[in-house]
């Protein structure tokens, strides 16, 4: 589907040229058919939220920085979705904070790996763990093909930072003692709720945010970044992110919404 | 994807069943791509509505009925994500109401509207309307190939059952007159606020009661029917829908939701 087809004063042009870039990715096989529908939830839940950073997103954006900068073996997950819609802002984030990157599918196929691991080599990575044999170690309780994951990676690391995620497989993540750092969309899924830290925003919102975070912090004291760590109550932050949801639509409700949009 | 991967156990078993056999439809081209993304804005909005069809939803369930009944010449529109779900529905409602089925799709491929036609036959449909050459018509206002209707159907009709529209087309064929009843799951999208009558609910669950009611209703007087349109309140009954997901995210949010699920 070409571009062109949005039309500019369309009142939903930006979720839907996002939207087109994912459906292409299908296409090179980058993104699984369910990821299609995932992104779809998504769309929802952002419309909901309001299509913007909130305050709760930012303070999970921060502790995430912290975590990460703090690490002794950080990991960022990446999915296919990810790739799509982050693939250079995940490169960076590495570089700058250096994790290392690996490739974690819920449905894995060999030539999926292969084209997200292009993908990421295109965008500059050097490395990209995951792929092929390389995934032969285990998450815990999960007893799919969907458990597998790099012993150089997530296996062994002690900061996952795994957007997008299933419920079953950061329930996984968690119980092997991992601190888990997340974005998801929806503050009531299971993957928002276990994660240690969960940023309700929309990836391609949070991504230049946290990486700026990463610059910012890495010059602040081991001892500043404990405490915001300590400070930092992820309930609290998903309260305040369904608060945000739930007063956004009472006050949809009440105005009507696209009918006074001028289109 | 085989429904075997889907464990009885899992929360949310039921929409990931149905998410699978949408996904299949892909592969046999009647949905498309844009299609699953839809579909998943769809089961974030069923989450929050709470996966059951609601007073409002009836309200417009029974109004639906009562307009397809008077109806002179009224066609049920049928898309790739509608076909995929509930073909055998379209055609019970289509010969009980003595309406025409019309193939109506957003991405026009000739593949698909042939692929959705057989789907609508091997189901027991007569005729099918609006496949290839026949949609010859236009829907007024709309400068793309996605203003093409049949004009032996879409196009002259007065009353148009179109679930799962898009918002430009629903505005459209407001604006040539007809009455426009929809399924949108989104009470704030384009449809669901232009449209005559609609249903917020799930299009599996609406379907077999919107043959219930046509059944229920085909043996009452008409001044009892046009009695039931002249009391509907579109705008009354998405609101009372808008507060029914307001009301349910507030418990969620207050609960904590899933982490008490046992599962």
């Amino acid at each position: 589907m070409d571009e062109a087809h949005v039309e500019k004063k369309h009142p939903r042009a930006e979720s839907i040229k996002i939207r087109e870039a994912i459906t292409r990715s299908v296409e090179a096989n980058v993104v699984a058919l369910a990821g299609l529908i995932a992104h779809g939830r998504g769309e929802a839940f952002d419309y909901i939220l309001g299509e913007k950073t909130t305050s709760p997103g930012m303070k999970a954006i921060t502790a995430s920085a912290a975590y990460i900068i703090l690490a002794e073996h950080p990991i960022l997950s990446v999915n296919g979705n990810v790739a799509a819609l982050c693939a250079e802002e995940f490169v960076e984030l590495s570089k700058i904070s250096n994790s290392k990157l690996e490739v974690n599918l819920f449905h894995r196929t060999l030539e999926r790996e292969i084209a997200i691991e292009n993908l990421l080599k295109k965008a500059g990575a050097d490395k990209v763990l995951g792929v092929g044999e390389a995934a032969s170690s285990r998450i815990q309780e999960i007893f799919s093909d969907r458990r597998r994951v790099d012993p150089e990676g997530i296996f062994k690391a002690d900061v996952v930072f795994v957007p997008l995620e299933d419920g079953d497989r950061t329930q996984g993540l968690v119980k092997m003692g991992k601190k888990v750092l997340t974005v998801d969309l929806n503050p009531l899924s299971r993957t928002a709720q276990w994660a240690n830290v969960t940023i309700v925003d929309n990836i391609i919102r949070a991504m230049p945010l946290l990486i700026s975070e990463v610059k910012r912090l890495k010059t602040v004291k081991p001892l500043e970044l404990k405490a915001i760590i300590k400070n930092y109550d992820n309930k609290k932050v998903l309260s305040e992110a369904m608060i945000i949801m739930e007063q956004r639509l009472h006050s949809l409700a009440e105005k009507g919404v696209y009918l006074d949009i001028d289109y």
